[in-house]
């Protein structure tokens, strides 16, 4: 079945597709065992290859961890471009809400996150990869609502900086909030943020 | 030293205090190599105690973690009691928020927690000791929210599910949002925090 696979027309036997793969086993384990619980060959296991092949894409896990870091702020560059281009802005952002909120509780990705976040607050290395990437977002993001809001929407860039940070906590506050709420209600918890972004993208 | 301190009178020796140093050593463990990291022979070391000794106060490293989230849960009470006791509430709430972001971005608590709500993430176990006590801190805090603001302030309780799930989300979000900003402006993000405050708990 493999054997078929590998050459198949079309087949996703590419170095990108093997690296996919690779970075698809690791958040398994990640999630599953911890950043600290997951072995190199654990995850080679799971992906289905061996030890030596996975360190021909990754020299070890915080690589792997960087990919999915810089995976994800690819994700956020493009919606955040899609933002720019948009003919109402405000209207975008609010109409955006649901989707950020469904992103956010995702139990998957939110699990996979708190072990990221959790290895950051103690490796100077993970550390780094994050900060870098929210630097990046939060930067274009301001510069969006910058552009885009009427002038006079803030007083200065210290108040943009305070209201952007406000949005990133309640998305980012989601993750958690999907875990410590076993009884969450997502209609009534959109409502309320669509209220509050509102507020926070008025003057 | 320690033979000293074991017959010193008013001496912390007890063992309440025993159960306090394990809980203490067990949080360090988990901030340092993650939860699935630590050992108990790891945390005995850091206790200076035998693993015997361990396993006399605690059976495992889960019900380490029910003991930190039992005593995260009562001074979460405490914090709501002395609101229910405020002659003004809604003015002691914005008083109260510069403390409430100080408590989140402590990067010691930020740490632990990212590790404690990750292996709540893929833990029943964990996941239904942080569910219970985040249930009950809603429920007294909402019902303080019912009881002190203006009748007609949300039209129903679904409403207010989702203002305090929000207010909820946002403390929660400072969390990760400590670790991701390594330019965290805590001025800035404390004055917008008090405007949203204000807002969610005005009609």
């Amino acid at each position: 079945m493999a054997g078929k696979e590998m050459h198949a027309a079309g087949s996703p036997c590419c170095a990108d597709s093997r690296r996919e793969q690779v970075i698809k086993a690791a958040a398994d384990c990640f999630r599953q065992h911890g950043f600290h619980g997951a072995g190199m060959a654990g995850i080679a296991r799971e992906a289905g290859m061996s030890v030596g092949h996975i360190y021909h894409y990754f020299a070890n896990k915080e690589a792997i961890i960087a990919a999915i870091v810089q995976r994800d702020l690819a994700d956020m560059l493009e919606k955040i471009a899609a933002f720019e281009a948009a003919e109402d802005v405000f209207r975008h952002l609010l109409d955006c809400v649901d989707e950020g909120v469904e992103m956010s509780i995702d139990p998957y990705e939110a699990g996979l996150w708190l072990e990221i976040l959790s290895e950051a607050s103690r490796n100077p290395k993970v550390s780094a990869m994050v900060s870098e990437a929210d630097a990046i977002v939060r930067a274009r993001f301001r510069n969006m609502l910058r552009n885009a809001l009427q002038t006079g929407w803030v007083q200065d860039e210290r108040e943009l900086n305070g209201r952007v940070e406000i949005i990133s906590a309640i998305f980012d506050g989601l993750i958690i909030r999907s875990v410590r709420n076993d009884d969450f209600d997502k209609e009534a918890i959109m409502r309320s943020l669509k209220m509050v972004m509102q507020y926070l993208l008025s003057a």
